[in-house]
């Protein structure tokens, strides 16, 4: 074993990158919020993600499911379709899985295992580093507020929470050119997991707000304003973009191609300094409660 | 992917060997029955067993639980100690896991990562091939009939069903000398398992009933004779060892050699005929009704 837990998975000889993922029905999902497809693509694509976060080829899924009886045919079926779409997507296959009833909730366990010639791990950040992230965040986070408070959330934010795309080509991309000295996927969000990446490489994340790339479903529904939508962007969690550092100027350099080749932005949050945990530039709010995402462990 | 759904385990370029295995509260285990360390230790065990049926070395195991907020410290610890257990047991260790909360009964999940030079699958067995059994069967079994009629298992029965010993080092012994030509472990029984040998290799299976190998459990108390015994080794489940073919004699060379390196016995208990499914030279009970074991699927 060559990376152990604590990082976004585990990495034995030859490369071969493994991450397991459960969602529990009322925890991590609800029915009532997305069908059964999305639940499936959803578990599976947050497990294909820690591949991404490692910059690992995707090699399989392996998929357990357990259900109620009565949901052992159509719901589990259009579920695995789900799990089977998102595989399919970033260019992999179901290997397997299994299959248990429950007298209780459904529960989802996604395990992914991929190849990595040269896998990026959380502790590689250095002082001076830039810290950049993929994408546009807060797009998940605004759709569980939405459906927490009734409401009915816009299609592109809905789209974010319940078909996100892992990062897996970006992450090849970057990595093939040795542009990242940390990285980790963003679950629970940046304010958080920027916090895996100072507490592993021992130095300090310093961010700014002002410069987080809003989802644009935060941009054009915020009637509360620019704060409301940095509080989504920073402290919402399931965007499942990469946040990673590199070497100043490394990534301005590559800016272009890496845009005509994967259509996915770049932007530069911050910067690694020495010391401990995340600094941000400007005061940051927590997102609104009734904003609880899924994803704590107990 | 070299060896797809169907098999025990999924095998990739590389030799790289999965499988999976959901147990759910209740439904494959229950409380009262084991203590934490049991549950992880047999729910691992049964991971393993898999790697043991493709004759692959482990390389580690990934454990997902989900358990009610009330037993996310001792209980959901002394667990995990029963999974780090069965690995260690087995030369290999915990690479890593996910852990969710639930409303429910407890979902546990392991995942088993390993590597197969020539990985045994289901699909190999030749008319005139014998069929073998390594250990004992029925052991398991006899402990869940206790267990649901309201007795006592005998200690040796208890252990066999709380703590099976995955057949690891015996399939790589027989395979490193290519002596099987199927193989796969018993999780549901021989009645039912020798059935997926003779589908995947389009054969009959011709066993004999009065050669199954009996746990000493079933011997010793046995108030209904040997018919019962009979009926607990032929259709009890949970017995994970491993049922293979060899060609005629192949076995009987190496016979002597196998016990000196494991201590494990080798029983010879029909033979590969043309035709389909299983057939008995003596006609065989079903285990008695109270018997129920806990893994079907819905």
């Amino acid at each position: 074993v060559l990376v152990g837990p604590g990082d976004d998975a585990a990495v034995l000889e030859g490369g071969i990158v493994l991450s397991t993922d459960m969602s529990v029905e009322d925890v991590h999902f609800r029915r009532d919020w997305l069908s059964p497809e999305e639940i499936g693509y959803r578990a599976a694509a947050a497990a294909l993600s820690d591949l991404a976060a490692m910059a690992a080829e995707p090699l399989g899924v392996l998929a357990s499911l357990a259900v109620p009886v009565a949901d052992a045919g159509d719901f589990a079926v259009r579920l695995m379709a789900g799990v089977s779409e998102a595989a399919g997507d970033v260019g992999t296959v179901v290997l397997g899985g299994d299959l248990a009833r429950t007298a209780g909730p459904v529960v989802l366990d996604c395990t992914v295992v991929g190849r990595a010639a040269r896998p990026v791990v959380r502790s590689g950040a250095r002082v001076g580093d830039e810290v950049w992230v993929t994408g546009t965040l807060g797009g998940a986070a605004r759709a569980v507020h939405a459906l927490v408070t009734g409401g009915a959330p816009s299609a592109e934010s809905r789209k974010a929470f319940a078909r996100p795309r892992p990062r897996i080509a970006e992450a090849l991309w970057l990595a093939r050119r040795d542009v990242p000295t940390a990285m980790l996927d963003l679950s629970d969000g940046v304010a958080g997991d920027a916090g895996h990446i100072a507490a592993a490489s021992r130095v300090a994340l310093h961010l700014e707000a002002a410069r987080l790339p809003l989802h644009p479903a935060l941009a054009a529904s915020e009637e509360s304003g620019r704060d409301a939508a940095i509080a989504f962007a920073a402290g919402g969690g399931e965007d499942y973009e990469l946040l990673f550092t590199a070497a100043p100027g490394r990534v301005d350099g590559v800016l272009a191609e890496f845009r005509d080749a994967t259509g996915t932005p770049l932007t530069r949050i911050g910067r690694v300094e020495a010391g401990t945990g995340v600094r941000w530039t400007d005061r940051v709010q927590p997102p609104p409660r009734g904003y609880q995402h899924f994803t704590e462990a107990p």
